[in-house]
């Protein structure tokens, strides 16, 4: 009785004692991938069942053999890279963007308030005026100080330092921005249903929270209506707090416009369709959000 | 019986009646800063005494009339203004500079983190072979990405992001390095002895930690000795565990380089002669700071 065996080397034939009696070598990663072809050709030579498995131990053992050691650890490292490599997709690339917005996000609001202490050594009232952060960073470089201010009057390299840390906000604001419109890139060939129901930010938190476009897909509509809102949950089940009504979805335009009473159902209705966008996205097919939208801000108006 | 009063306004002569028999009013509050000349010339006059306690809410009440009014207010809002004007001086300047620093240190450590995480989809193998973050987020915007790699083979529009956010961290360490220069600019005039033994930076964090250079000149040496360490030395106060050596002058040279078992005593000799400094810098006294270099050097050598 012979036995047939494949690995990242080539297939061999075995006989009953294990000696190899026949063989065929691949030549590179890409012939073990159309392993069949040399399988057949071999089977039907040789008559060969496959290996048992308890047998299999003795066979890797004859393969530590040092005349095909170095051709195995290089294939194999052929075939890692490659497999690392195709790792990379779409999801990834969305994921590192997203948590990155999330990131500048934090930390323009840090900096932003540090200029605020700081520059109202110089110029109080400016801060009292303009709540908004990146409005407030814009003035500090463009607007004059008013001549009734009740800040110290410093020296030029003083204010020259706030303003210099302005700058620095005012690019993280634009960095910021251009990440939402790569997002947008991405996602215009990747999912572009999703893009289109939810816009670039919320898709891309969905994709996040959902640990990939795939995993996404495969969630119920009522996960996707409360992911982001994992810390409310578990307090509602652990203590019987109100449960949440919404996760990311929060900040969709037709649950911020929404009246009050019905944002619970605009949530529902929205996570519903954002659902099937995704499962369209993932299994590649149409283009069917433009659609969803009309339906829920007709069903919501 | 007459009273002499003076508020902002001017000085006042009052009768028993407390009604006002004579004034000379002040044209600006900077004439009341000069307000005993005034008083003195009424005095003389009218040989009245102070205005006893019990009878001054009488008094206040009669300027409540509305022909002192607008002017009262005016005053006070000139003066008060005036004072915050100057109650802002180089410890606020060197406080908001130096926490701006720490911050920027945690933001351009968060930022290149993530930079490391994304560009690694890219290119892994150069985030192991570099450890510091800045010289990392430097090769990403040099470096070419060796041939050999076991990274994605992605679009340029994806390695253009990366390297956006590599760019704007290098312009955080850069501010930062600038926001150095510019301690050591005001710290020159201001306390040159405490920027000569310590450095920018540790002097910096000396003042925020001892608010302001007035009280940390007050402070005990053993104090200055720990300054940043307050978590631990509270932690070691309330439950036994080892007394701290240091605060933020850990980082200091002269106990950088100390031998393990003499950075105890090095950190306790560097406190005294800190110490000294913020003394020497508050009361305007010598620039002695590099005698004491030199005698800590010495001793510590």
């Amino acid at each position: 009785m012979n036995y047939i065996f494949t690995n990242l080397l080539g297939t061999f034939i075995l006989d009953e004692k294990l000696t190899v009696i026949d063989s065929l070598p691949f030549k590179s990663v890409e012939e073990y991938k159309n392993k069949k072809k040399s399988e057949e050709k071999l089977q039907k030579k040789h008559d060969a069942k496959p290996l048992p498995k308890e047998r299999l131990l003795q066979v890797l053992l004859l393969f530590k053999d040092a005349k095909y050691y170095q051709d195995f650890y290089q294939r194999n490292l052929e075939l890692t890279k490659e497999g690392l490599k195709n790792a990379v997709n779409e999801d990834n690339l969305i994921m590192q963007a997203i948590a990155n917005i999330n990131e500048l996000d934090k930390i323009s609001n840090t900096m932003s308030k540090r200029l605020r202490e700081w520059y109202s050594l110089y110029y109080p009232e400016l801060s009292e005026e303009i709540e908004d952060h990146e409005k407030y960073v814009e003035s500090v470089l463009e607007q004059e100080r008013g001549a009734a201010t009740f800040g110290a009057d410093l020296g030029a390299i003083d204010v020259e330092e706030m303003k210099l840390l302005a700058g620095r906000i005012i690019s993280l604001y634009a960095l910021r921005k251009q990440h939402e419109l790569y997002l947008q890139k991405i996602m215009e060939k990747y999912c572009p249903n999703l893009l289109e129901l939810a816009g670039a930010t919320i898709a891309a938190r969905l994709i996040e929270l959902g640990k990939g476009l795939k995993h996404l897909a495969l969630l119920p509509a009522s996960t996707v209506q409360l992911l982001g809102a994992e810390k409310a949950l578990f307090r509602h089940l652990k203590t019987g707090s109100r449960s949440p009504k919404y996760g990311v979805i929060i900040n969709h335009p037709l649950i911020q416009n929404a009246q009050r009473d019905k944002k619970g159902k605009a949530a529902r209705m929205l996570a519903d369709k954002l659902s099937l966008c995704a499962r369209l996205d993932f299994f590649k097919g149409e283009f069917k959000a433009p659609d969803y939208r009309k339906d829920l801000e007709g069903k919501l108006a």
